[in-house]
C-alpha cells in the first residue's frame, strides 16, 4: 500500500462551504497524518477557518477562485459556468496528477456531469456509476447505481459489479467480495431482461470475475448485509436508497413521539439513554457518507451536502482509502480482463429460461408481497 | 354505500390456513356483521376451526375441495395444475357473482396468475397491477404497481393513477385523492422517458382527470404521506416496497439490541414499554395488510402469507371497502373516460423539454445523493 499524500476538496460545496470541509479535512488529517491536502475556493473564506486548524494550514496550500457551483444549479449550467469553480479546480487537481482523489458535498448532477467531463471514463467503461455505501447489520454493503443512469444493459451491469467490488475491495479489504443483482424475486423466471440476461452471464463461470457472484437479492436483504455489493440500474437504485433514508426517518419520528407521550416514557426513554445512543450511532448516516463516482478516470468522491464535519471526514477517508489501495490501476486491470469476454461470448440459453409458460399463459412475471412457508400442493 | 354481503375466501391460503383465515373472517364479521362468507378449501379442516366460531359458521358455506395451491408452487404449475383448488373457487365465486370480492394469502404468483385468468382484464387496461398499502407519518398511501409487471409505458403509468386513485377513494373516502409519480429527482429533466412523458400528460391538464396530480416524488417523501397515490412500473416499485420494510425490520434490531445492552437500558425499556407498544403499532404491517390486484373485472386482494387473524382481517376489511364503494365500476366509468384521451392526444412538446444539453454534455440523468441548501453561484 502506497501511501497517497494528497486530497483535493472542493471547499465550497456543500451547504456549508469552508465552515464543515476544513473542519472535516482537520479530523481526516488526524487519522491520517501523512495527508497533504489542496483546498479549491475562496482564499480569505477558507483561510478564515483554517487559522483554528494549524496543523492543518501546515499541509495545506489553497487555490483559490471567485467561483463555486451553486446547489440548485442544473448540471448544463455548471457546465457551461463551472470552468474554474471550486469543484472544477479540485477535479482538475486529480485530473492532472496533483492529487490522488477529489471530494466534494456539492450539487450531485453538477458534479458527475463535471467529473465525466474532466476526468473521462476509463477504457472500456461505457457508463460511470454512483456507489453509495449502506448501512446493514453487518458492515456496511456498497450499491450501485444509485442515480448516475437510467436503465442498465446485462454488460453494463456486469461492469457495475466489476466497479462495485473493486471499491469493496478497497474500502473493506476483502479480496473477494460477494455481489448480488437486486430483483423483485429470487426465482429465475423473475426480473427484467437485463437482469436475468445478467444473472445468466454472471453464473456462466467463464469470466474467471475477481468476486463470488450470489446471485439475486431483494429490496429487504439490502439492509441483512447478505452481499458486499449490490449491482442495480441507476432508476430503481436511487429509489430504493432514498425509500430507505425515508424509512429511516420516519420510523425515527415514531420513536421520539412514543418516548414523549408520558411522564413514565420520558424517565424511561431518559434512563436508556446509553441504549439510544447507540441507536443512533448504528444508524447516523454521517458514517457512511460519501458515494464515489465509479469508473473515471480518478477518484472523485460525492458527499452529502448537508452533512458536518464528521460527515465530510467519513467522505475524505474514502477518498484515502480508494487511492491508498490504487483503486484506480485495480479496477483498470479488471475490466480490462473481462470486457472483451463480455463481448465475444453469447449468452448460453440453456441457463436463461426464454419464453416460459408463465407468459404464454398470460401472467406477468410477479413478485409482490413477499411470503415465506412450506405448504404444498395436495 | 350498498352493503356488500358475501366475501369468498381461500380458506387454505397461507402458511398457516384456516388456522388464521377463519379466526381472520370472525374478526372482520365482528367489525361488519352484515357480511357473509363463501370459505373454500377443505370442509374438514375448516370445520374444526369454525366450530369455534359460532356466529361465523352461521354466516359461512364451505366450499369444499382437497386442492390447494402451494406457497412454493410456480404460477404456471398453479394453472395447470390449480383448477378447482381453494383459491380458484374463491376467485370463480366472484366471477359467477355469489362473491363481491376474493381474498387470499395464497402465493402471489399464482394468484396474480389465477385472477387474470378466471376475472379477465376491465376494457381499457392492457396490464392489472398490484397494488399495497405503505404506512406513512399521515394516513397510509397507496403505492402501485409493487410488481405485477416490469416496466411501464406513460399511457400504463396514467392507468395506475386512474386505479390507485380509484382505490384511494374507497379505502380513504377521499373523493379527489392527490397522486404523485415516482422519480428519481424533482426536476422535470430527471428520470426515464416514461416517466416524464406521463408527467408532461398529466399536467396538460385536458384529461379531466379525477384525482390532482402533484408531479413528482423522490424514494424519501412516500412515507411522509405526501401524496395519497404513488404510482411506479413494478420494478423499482417492488424494490421500494421491500426496502422500506427490510429497513424498518433492520432498525427494530437495532432498537432491540440498544435496549439490551445493560441493566439501565433494560429498566429503561420496560418503564417506556408503554411507548414502544405505540411504536410497534405504528409500524405494525398488519394493520396495512391486504393488496388489492387492480384492473380485473372483480376484486382480489393479496394478503400476506405469513400473518395472522388481524392481518388478515386487514386484508378482507379492504375487500370489503372496495366492494361496499363499488369500486370497479367506478373505476371502469374512469378509464371509459380518460382512456380514449390517451389514444387520441399527442404530448404537446413544449411542455416536455427533449434533449437538454445536459445529455450534449456528456452527463446522464443525475439524482444521486440528495442534498438541499441555497448556495448560489457566484
Amino acid at each position: 500500500m502506497f501511501g497517497p499524500k494528497t486530497l483535493a476538496l472542493d471547499a465550497m460545496g456543500g451547504d456549508h462551504g469552508p465552515e464543515v470541509t476544513v473542519p472535516g479535512a482537520a479530523l481526516a488529517l488526524a487519522q491520517h497524518p501523512e495527508l497533504h491536502f489542496i483546498l479549491a475556493g475562496s482564499e480569505p473564506e477558507i483561510a478564515r477557518v483554517l487559522a483554528g486548524y494549524p496543523d492543518l494550514a501546515a499541509r495545506s496550500q489553497i487555490v483559490h477562485t471567485d467561483l463555486a457551483i451553486g446547489m440548485e444549479d442544473k448540471p448544463s449550467q455548471a457546465l457551461r459556468r463551472g470552468k474554474g469553480s471550486s469543484m472544477w479546480l479540485a477535479l482538475d487537481a486529480v485530473k492532472t496528477g496533483r492529487a490522488h482523489a477529489a471530494i466534494s458535498a456539492g450539487n450531485t448532477g453538477a458534479l458527475m456531469a463535471m467529473s465525466r467531463l474532466i476526468l473521462r471514463p476509463m477504457p472500456g467503461i461505457e457508463r460511470p456509476a454512483l456507489a453509495a455505501q449502506w448501512p446493514t447489520i453487518n458492515r456496511p454493503s456498497i450499491v450501485l447505481d444509485v442515480g448516475s443512469n437510467i436503465g442498465a444493459s446485462a454488460q453494463q451491469l456486469i461492469i457495475f459489479a466489476l466497479m462495485g467490488a473493486a471499491m469493496a475491495r478497497a474500502h473493506f479489504d476483502v479480496e473477494r467480495p460477494t455481489v448480488g443483482l437486486l430483483n423483485v424475486g429470487s426465482e429465475e423466471i423473475k426480473g427484467n431482461e437485463e437482469v436475468k440476461e445478467a444473472h445468466a452471464r454472471l453464473k456462466q463461470g467463464d469470466l474467471d470475475l475477481p468476486f463470488e457472484y450470489r446471485g439475486f437479492v431483494e429490496g429487504d436483504q439490502i439492509g441483512q448485509g447478505v452481499v458486499d455489493v449490490v449491482v442495480v440500474e441507476g432508476f430503481a437504485g436511487n429509489i430504493a436508497l432514498k425509500t430507505a433514508e425515508g424509512t429511516a426517518r420516519q420510523i425515527a419520528t415514531y420513536l421520539k413521539a412514543a418516548m414523549m407521550q408520558s411522564w413514565q416514557t420520558k424517565l424511561g426513554a431518559w434512563l436508556a439513554r446509553d441504549g439510544f445512543r447507540v441507536l443512533k450511532d448504528k444508524i447516523d448516516p454521517r458514517r457512511v457518507n460519501g458515494g464515489p463516482f465509479l469508473g473515471l478516470n480518478g477518484i472523485a468522491i460525492k458527499s452529502h451536502g448537508g452533512t458536518d464535519a464528521f460527515g465530510f471526514a467519513s467522505a475524505i477517508n474514502l477518498g484515502y482509502e480508494m487511492a491508498a489501495n490504487d483503486f484506480n490501476a485495480r479496477l483498470a486491470a479488471d475490466i480490462g480482463a473481462i470486457a472483451p469476454k463480455l463481448e465475444a461470448v453469447r449468452v448460453d440459453p440453456a441457463v436463461e429460461p426464454v419464453g416460459s409458460d408463465i407468459q404464454a399463459a398470460g401472467s406477468q412475471q410477479s413478485a409482490g408481497i413477499q411470503q415465506s412457508g412450506e405448504r404444498k400442493t395436495r
